[in-house]
Formats: C-alpha cells, sequence, structure tokens
C-alpha cells in the first residue's frame, strides 16, 4: 500500500498532451490560453479624456489666460477637433480622442460657460490632467493575457478589447465517469430493500461541469463480458475514465481483471488513506488514464478532488496547484496510521486567518455531510493528534 | 456624494423576490434551494456491508466458533440471504444488504476459505464491525439539505440518492447588460484611431454566467430617441439593467434624463469611491432595478462585484456575503477622502493566513491589471496610509 504522496507523484507522471482549439472569446471562459494574447494598438489607443469638461493648450493657461473660445464641442467617437490657437478650447466629453493641439482637460466643475466661452475658475491645474495618455497601460504587441493562463471575465473582456474573436486553448480530455454494481438503479426508479440509487457519477459530473469540463456517464452491470465489452469501447473513446466502484476483493468485482485483459497497467492498488483505501490507477497502452475510486460516495468525491483535479490541472500546464492552508479550530484525534481527509467548514476571520471548522458527523464515510462542509482538511498519515491552532492544507470543493 | 457603506445599504434594501421554479436535479448546480431535500428512506437504507468476506452471528464467535459452512453467496444487489443457525455465514459483498440473521462481517483477509467451509483467522473481532447501519447517516424524512442552500456537486448527488428528479430552486432575475457611447465598435470591426471596442458587456456577461445567470447583452448609440426607446423596452422584459457608461456629466449622456422620463427614480448618484465614483443607481416604478455604472472598465468590473453579485445574494436568500479579509502585504499610500479598491493578487501562506500583494500597475483604471489579479481590497476612505500586516476585505473575482 502507496501513501498519499507517492499516488500523487506516480499520477504526475502521467501526464498527456491533448493539443489546442479554437474557440471564440465569448466562450473561453475557464479555458486555459495556448496563445498570448496581445493588443492590436496601444491602450489606450489615443489620449483620451477622463472627465467631461474643456481641453486647453496648457501653455495659454501657465501664461495667465482664464477665458477660452470654444471652437467646438466633441463628444466620445467624433472625429478629434483641433483649436487653432492657445485662446481656444474644445467642450470634450469623457472617453473622446484628444486632438495633439490640446494637452490638459479642465472638468465642467471648474469652469463656467456663457455666451460660446468657457472662463477657468480655479488658478490650480496640472499639465496633461484628466488624460489617460495614449499607451499608458499597454503598448501596441504587448502582450495582456499569457499562454498558460486560466481565461477569467477579465481576459474575456481584454480579448474583446483587441479584437481577439477567436482564442486558441488547450483542449480539454474527453471524460467518461462509469459506475458499476447491480446494486445500483436508476435516479428515477424505485429501489428494493436492498438496492440504492446511482448517484456518484452525477456528483462527480456536477464538479466537473463546474470547471467547465463535460464528461460522459455510463452504467455497467456486474457482468463479466458486458464490463470487458464496454471498457475496450470506452478506452477506445476516452482520454480518462473515472470508475467509480468495483474495485474491491470481492468475487463479483470484474473490473480489474477487464482492465488487465484489455492492456491497463496497473500503476497503484490501495493508497494509505481514509476514506478511499482501495483507490485503483491505471494506463491503458494506447494513452488512456483509468482512476478506479472505491464506491463509497465521500471516497470517490474525495479521490476526484484529491487526485484528478490536480492531475487535470498539471496537464493544463496551470503552474501549480494552488495550495490552501487552514488552521484547524479544535482538537481532532485519527488513531489509524492513514492521511485522514476530514470534512471540514471553511471561515475566513476578520485576522485574515482561514479556520477549519469539523463536521465529522458519522465518520469520513457519510456523504450527507457533504452538504454543509466545503473542504477535506488533509491530516498526514504519520501524526494521530491535530491540535486546534495547527494548520494543514485543504482541498476545497 | 454617498459613502461605500451608504450605497450598500441603499442597495439592499431593495429586494425583490423572483419566485421559484423547478428545475431537473443535474441542471440545479449553483442554484438555491427553495424547498428541503428530504430523505426517501433511511440513509443507508439497509445494514451495508463494507468490506468483503463472510458475515456471521457474533455470538456464535463469541461462543467460540471459528469454522462456519458458508450458506450462500451473495453479491451487492442481491436479495439477502438468511444463515439457518450460528454455524452458518455467508459469502458477502461489498455493498451487499444484510440479512437480519447476521451482523458481523469479517474480511476475507482475515478467514480461509476451503471446501465449503470458512475458518477465521483472528481472535478479535467486534460485533456489527464492518457494517454501515441502516439509517446511521440519515433517518427517513430526515432534511439531507435545506432550502436556502446553494446547490453543490455533493448535493446533485445527494438529490440523485433519494430520487429527487426536479429540484425547486429560487428563480434568478432577468438581466440585460447595456453598453453605450458612439466611441464603441462591435469586437469584429477595425475601430478608427478614435474608437474602441465594446468590451465591458463580455466583461460582465463571463462574470455572471459563472455564477449561472444567463444575461443578454445590447448596445445603444448616442441618440436620446433611441436610447428612450430601448430603455423603456428593457425596463419592461428585464427585472435588472446593468449599464456601463453614459452617466457622467456630459452633454451627450442622455441616459440619466431617459431614466427620469421613464420614471425611473435615482437613489443615489456619485459614491466616494476609486475606481467608479460616477456610479448610479435608481428603480423603476414596476421593480425593475437600474445599476448604470461608470464606462471605465475597471470601474464597471469593480461595481459589478462589489454591489450587484452581493444585491443578488442577498435577493436569493444566501446567508449572507461571504467576507473575506486578507492581510496587505506592503505598505501603501492612497492620498484622497474616497474608499480604494486596490486590484491585488491573493496568496495563501503555509501558516493558513490570507495575503493579499497589491498589484498597482497604472493606477486603479488599468484594465490589463485585471488579467493578473484576482481580488480587489477595499480600503476605507478614513485612512490614508494603510501598512503590510493590517487586514482589510478583500472581494474576490
Amino acid at each position: 500500500m502507496i501513501t498519499v504522496e507517492q499516488a500523487d507523484r506516480i499520477i504526475l507522471t502521467e501526464l498527456r498532451d491533448y493539443g489546442t482549439e479554437l474557440v471564440p472569446f465569448e466562450e473561453a471562459l475557464g479555458r486555459v490560453l495556448a496563445q498570448n494574447i496581445v493588443a492590436d494598438r496601444d491602450l489606450p489607443p489615443f489620449n483620451r479624456a477622463t472627465m467631461d469638461g474643456i481641453a486647453i493648450g496648457f501653455e495659454a493657461f501657465s501664461n495667465g489666460l482664464r477665458t477660452f473660445e470654444i471652437e467646438g464641442t466633441q463628444a466620445a467617437g467624433d472625429t478629434p477637433l483641433d483649436i487653432q490657437n492657445g485662446t481656444e478650447c474644445i467642450e470634450i466629453m469623457t472617453g473622446a480622442a484628444l486632438s495633439s493641439t490640446v494637452d490638459t482637460v479642465i472638468r465642467y466643475e471648474d469652469v463656467e460657460i456663457a455666451g460660446g466661452k468657457a472662463v477657468v475658475t480655479v488658478n490650480s491645474i496640472s499639465k496633461g490632467q484628466n488624460i489617460h495618455l495614449k499607451g499608458k497601460d499597454k503598448k501596441q504587441d504587448d502582450v495582456v493575457a499569457s499562454a498558460g493562463q486560466k481565461v477569467t471575465p477579465a481576459i474575456v473582456g481584454l480579448a474583446a478589447s483587441v479584437g481577439a474573436l477567436e482564442l486558441l486553448v488547450k483542449k480539454l480530455p474527453k471524460v467518461l465517469i462509469i459506475s458499476s454494481g447491480d446494486e445500483l438503479v436508476d435516479v428515477s426508479d424505485t429501489p428494493a430493500d436492498y438496492q440504492i440509487r446511482r448517484s456518484n457519477s452525477y456528483t462527480v459530473k456536477a464538479a466537473l461541469s463546474r470547471i467547465g469540463l463535460q464528461a460522459d456517464i455510463l452504467h455497467v452491470p456486474d457482468n463479466p463480458v458486458i464490463i470487458k465489452q464496454q471498457l475496450l469501447y470506452s478506452l477506445q473513446s476516452y482520454d480518462v475514465l473515472l470508475l467509480s466502484g468495483g474495485v474491491s476483493m470481492g468475487k463479483f468485482d470484474y473490473i480489474p481483471k477487464a482492465l488487465a485483459e484489455l492492456e491497463v497497467t496497473q500503476l497503484f492498488h490501495k493508497v494509505q488513506q481514509r476514506p478511499g483505501k482501495p483507490f485503483w490507477f491505471g494506463t491503458h497502452a494506447d494513452g488512456a488514464l483509468v482512476f478506479a475510486f472505491p464506491g463509497n460516495p465521500v471516497a470517490t468525491f474525495m479521490c476526484m478532488r484529491r487526485y484528478f483535479l490536480p492531475w487535470l490541472n498539471a496537464v493544463l500546464g496551470l503552474p501549480n496547484v494552488k495550495s490552501f492552508y487552514a488552521i484547524l479550530s479544535q482538537d481532532i484525534s485519527f488513531l489509524q496510521p492513514l492521511t485522514y481527509f476530514l470534512q471540514v467548514k471553511l471561515s475566513f476571520s476578520e485576522d485574515g486567518r482561514m479556520l477549519a471548522i469539523p463536521l465529522e458527523g458519522n465518520g469520513s464515510g457519510d456523504f450527507a455531510n457533504l452538504a454543509d462542509t466545503d473542504a477535506f482538511m488533509e491530516l498526514p498519515a504519520e501524526k494521530n493528534n491535530f491540535k486546534a491552532g495547527e494548520v494543514f492544507r485543504v482541498w476545497q470543493f
């Protein structure tokens, strides 16, 4: 049986390159850029008025002039208006592009306008005020977002502003979620006394959809012939299989045998952890990966969060799995030599610390608890007693 | 001019009830429950084997019996098999429902099986071991997720497990994002020297889509007749209008006038903050809300995050806007009497504290910076100098 760290290392060695694809910028949210987004011109592209008021040449003002002839009015989007000499000004609106004949904007609050003239009512202004200078944020050809970045709402907006209609992003692996076990019936069925409804696949599918990955779902019965056929098809059609259930030592757990026959090499089986000890991981000769999680709902969910998502991040080249640490709020004991994934509720205190409040309920296997918690806290196998105030890694979900 | 806190209070007074709707449980992720989800039977619904092995009556073992006749083999999903007396056992698989004639499971590792008999090779077992007892997690009719909770992947799975095919959730308001200004051209256009491309609407739309709200987009030209027509239609067809641009003091800002003519009451205009000072907020006689954000991309984005999203949370009855606090990593000065929304990158230190690292770039208006930051830190107007180590509220985006 291997440790959590060893399992981590083995999984993170099995990275694949799934290539890239072009998507409309509006649909790129959450994807990982495979290209730089570059400014097609300076940002801002012109000297831009940031207030409504009048635009003047500063020199005339510094020579004592306070009354300016209004040469014209220029809205945002209008062709820039010139002044002919320093005694003139332009009435200008926020967002308008300034002509090279003006260099300073005085806001309406500081001028009085009457009879085609603007009188400045303040004595102190500074040259260049209320102007967002051409190229101040970015120069033409500057990178505004880099390959490897995750596309955020701000990056969608940046892509729009530089006219990047399509973005090259990393392709996501094709993922199939497989449940197994004849005790599982459809959600719409009424189970017999000894049956339960399928739920794991929906939990995993929902968790993946939240990060933009649309996975398919398949249920296989406890029948060795059908299992082998279905797994063969799945290994040929998908990049990753996420199985839940069917990997224990039971007589009717046909999956490990079928995987072996289909040239899936087992890289490990069983990890020193609770929940999720029977976790099985292997790779197919043609490249597909098989994460076979134990059927217990909390175990499936935890293994998906703790192992599959970090693998996916690594595949997409995201710099590092974001590591979160939180402070345990109360003493906890766990006496077995296993890494314990404790269900916790996170809370941000007003002093900037992240607290993890355990909600043990009926122990690690209580799926109902997951509704009221938002992270697993990873308590290392080397210790048995964990004290309030100690800091450990947490995996938010 | 009002303070950030006053703006907050005014907005959070204008809550509306948008009713409820039924959605398939698979599509409920991120929605807010308007019903409790209740266990349709005990969870687990039967005494469930948690290991593969043999099931026995503990009394026979405690009387010294170590060899048990195998009466039959029962897989998960099979009808429970009974033993006829204490000398018998059932070979049992993980997930199987135990008959009432057995009360203890001994895993395969602790038995030797040969010739139709199982010999227990350990001397110490405990009654009830390796069984997840019926009703241990939840009893029939217990609430497994409550009205007012946001649907997480775990709650999707819980809904599946109790057969809740449809969930009653709170309706989301219908939101229209309106941009204005003749300086703005289509993303697919090549702007003239004095024009820029529309981007704000895409940023806001992307941010809302991330929380499951699909907003529509509209652009209005700087034409008072068209603006009034479009706003009239929008106020009748949508619950919330999010405008960007067109609310400054300029001659061509027709929007405030049109809103007034259409019976939208201004509740405030201008907030003591940077960016976003010209923020305008009002309500229509028939109930629609108008958030009119300044056109600067950072201002629009900040106001959407700081004011609209908390309003939406309050409307949906989410307990409290989750408040995050972080520790400023370096000294910052901001000399104006305004609340300053500083762009920061958040980082979780290994001691469980959340650090906020400022990325000022070219100041509060630099949109390109948003690609490299992940929160606004709210630095209060009452102070001008903010020291490394001090803690302030942050708004993650």
